[in-house]
């Protein structure tokens, strides 16, 4: 009998998930239903596969909705995250399985007991980050852990970047995702972490001088900040009792330290609105945040305000955004300075067409066995093939087209609103994964954790 | 025939308001009755005085407060800002005058047709700052433009200080009035103002590096930091077509680098709590901003963090809050950073019994008169005489009183919600302050303005 596999919502970032339906179509016997706002611009070379149907849904509509959940066997959300809880409700009353790639909201959250009740598997945080930085670390903690060992140490960084033959500018950077979300990364609150047992707090004016470094083979060195919410997974991974908890977003090194400038001279704040800022000159925006002059220039006060030395390469960085320039306009009205500076960074660093992304993950376990103090360091690296497959889109599309099939297959069953920490989860996920080339490579390193020499401070 | 002055709330700050309306009682034929939540804190020699009466009203208390308003003549308003409008609309339905010195709220705004209608006088923004501040600048600006000059620039700056025989520490600075609001100072908005005719926006993480410096005859060097609303009186002021409009807060000079030190580590952040804050001490509260290190000192690391010299004097202003004191504690349950550096800052900033404080305000005024630009240059101080007769609540209380014997005696009249910018306001209340000692000194100045030679930028 052919299954039926709804998703809802098919943006730009679902291209290889609907590929690995689509492939797996025939010797899975499922067709693939897909109900979207805008379903003239999903591809043909999905809406045309006849393993597929393509229908337009306004997610609003309740009889459409509740009609094509009722009509599936399982369900699929790639929705923003804030629409998925209609969809969830429909797979309660229905009694559908539920997969989205988002963190699980509180109001997901409240249906666990009922979908537990009706033996549902609500799978959630089943992308990339949330998604394979769960299982990955899972894997490891729960090896160590069976193993007789106890976590000291727990940190875990990623970061979404360019590959290294596309890595074209001083910045070492170009938006692979959402550009806002990068502009817009450590703002809404202090980064809080946990350190060999001493809370730590650095705020938004320190968070991206506060970077600490980390290599990967072949790919040489990167650099990561905090991430607000290091403690975030304290309780989900066991870890209450480590001593050190970090989780950061990684950058090529040299990133932070520039957008840093940004941060200093206010051009990433997202709180208010710029007079007139229709038609403001880059150079314009840039003297906003500098003091007045009649005569000094915009290069000056700015090197003396931030300051930058003659030969310091961040000049060379803001020099190849053009960002002094008083030609270019910046055609936005009632824009914030975050807008603003998007607006310019978009510019210069947009992915072309041919251009790769680049993922990085990087997990540092340390653990005491028998006495001794261990470390394994596992990391990650996927490559993209253009701005349509990326590799974001490949990490975020396969975990969740795998965890689809294994639990329409009954392979995946414990029921529950979850995220995957579990070995039924993690386990066959993960090696499907190592068939398409998304696969940690471990290292084992001396432990040295922040006190070597377990001084008292 | 008696009349009656009803004062409702009357904290710590309204001494000089309470001595003014008893100084005045016999000669003005009034009696002054003082609503307060806590009448027993009011001290005797109000309390006891002839022609006082002091009661317990709780504002919440419909019933107790109308009867109150209805029996009066005229009503004050000193109670927390958000307080004034139960007040307000009592005095529209009995048909009395109303004083404060807070800002206008919207809501209090929109009773302006009803005071109007019944001819009230709803007098607000007449304290120190708002309120000396509106009529010192309206009373220049005025003058100026009758004698058919066109304002190009205004500044104004206003500080609560200490005064110079009670400035004993390295940061030039004691609490006078709440410090809570010195700790939060900045934080809530850019600051935006307008400089040659070019806006300018400065983020919280540079406001106290961008000061400009002043200086006051025979009191020294005074340095201003932007307030977040400079633009706040444009149009209240009519000064919609000035190139500059600047308005600031005055510390002694070195106080903001200073202040900086803590806005850059975050101990100004207000938004979150910290861990386990009970009973931390100082040193481990600095600890918390620094990057962990199993042997290296806090105080090393805090001078590597901020970039402080051996021989930096800013290392002795912190020194000198004994900020690396192992043994004080902070017995804040879930503080913020906030409260708990306002905590350690009470510890030596508190004004002693004997000492004095010191406001100190500075307005620039440039224009143009016969083709010739020009710049008035005006400032004044005021020493308070103890902890309780502060020169906060001089300034405060006197305008607040004045204004209302003025209004009582129907010498100002004209009705409606307003704050004090007109001349049948401001006159009779800056002639009367000047027999208090409170008055501004003029200075004739070059103009230079932000663009001495008209260079276009």
């Amino acid at each position: 009998m052919v299954r039926t596999i709804l998703v809802v919502g098919a943006g730009k970032s679902t291209s290889y998930l609907l590929d690995y339906f689509l492939k797996k179509s025939n010797e899975e016997k499922i067709h693939l239903k897909i109900g979207d706002l805008h379903p003239e611009n999903i591809p043909d070379k999905f809406a045309k596969h006849p393993n597929c149907t393509v229908f337009p849904l306004d997610i609003f509509n309740e009889e459409d909705r509740k009609k094509a959940v009722a009509e599936a066997s399982i369900v699929v959300s790639m929705l923003p995250a804030r629409m998925h809880i209609n969809v969830a409700h429909d797979c309660i009353e229905f009694e559908k399985h539920f997969i989205t790639a988002s963190y699980v909201s509180d109001e997901l959250r409240a249906l666990d007991e009922e979908a537990k009740k009706k033996g549902l598997v609500f799978m959630n945080e089943i992308g990339l980050d949330p998604g394979i930085d769960h299982m990955s670390a899972m894997e490891v903690i729960d090896r160590i852990r069976d193993a007789g060992g106890k976590m000291l140490l727990f940190e875990s960084f990623a970061g979404g970047l360019v590959a290294p033959e596309s890595d074209t500018n001083l910045w070492n950077y170009k938006f692979t995702w959402n550009p806002r979300n990068v502009v817009l990364a450590g703002q809404g609150g202090v980064a809080k972490f946990i350190q060999e047992g001493t809370y730590k707090y650095i705020p938004y004016q320190k968070l991206f001088r506060r970077t600490e470094f980390m290599g990967i083979e072949g790919y040489g060195t990167f650099e990561a900040y905090a991430n607000r919410d290091s403690l975030k997974y304290r309780k989900a991974y066991g870890l209450e009792n480590a001593l050190t908890l970090f989780r950061g977003t990684m950058r090529r090194v040299g990133f932070s330290k520039a957008w840093q400038m940004f941060v200093i001279l206010g051009m990433t704040d997202d709180s208010y609105t710029i007079e007139n800022s229709e038609g403001m000159s880059y150079r314009e925006f840039v003297n906003l945040f500098l003091p007045y002059s009649p005569t000094d220039s915009v290069e000056l006060k700015m090197r003396h305000y931030l300051k930058i030395d003659q030969d310091d390469i961040m000049w060379g960085k803001l020099l190849e955004l053009d960002i002094f320039n008083a030609s270019k306009k910046i055609p936005l009205k009632n824009a914030t300075p975050a807008q603003m500076l998007q607006y310019i960074l978009e510019d210069t660093w947009t992915l072309k067409e041919d251009e790769k992304d680049m993922i990085v993950m990087y997990h540092k376990f340390g653990y005491e066995l028998n006495g001794k103090k261990k470390q394994i360091d596992a990391n990650m690296v996927v490559i993209g093939e253009n701005r349509t497959y990326t590799a974001m889109s490949k990490t975020v599309g396969l975990p969740v087209g795998m965890a689809t099939l294994q639990i329409l297959n009954g392979k995946i069953k414990t029921p529950g609103v979850q995220i995957p920490i579990n070995k039924e989860v993690y386990k066959p996920i993960l090696a499907e994964l190592h068939k398409h080339g998304i696969q940690f490579k471990e290292y084992e390193k001396p432990y040295l954790g922040y006190n070597p020499d377990s001084v008292a401070s």
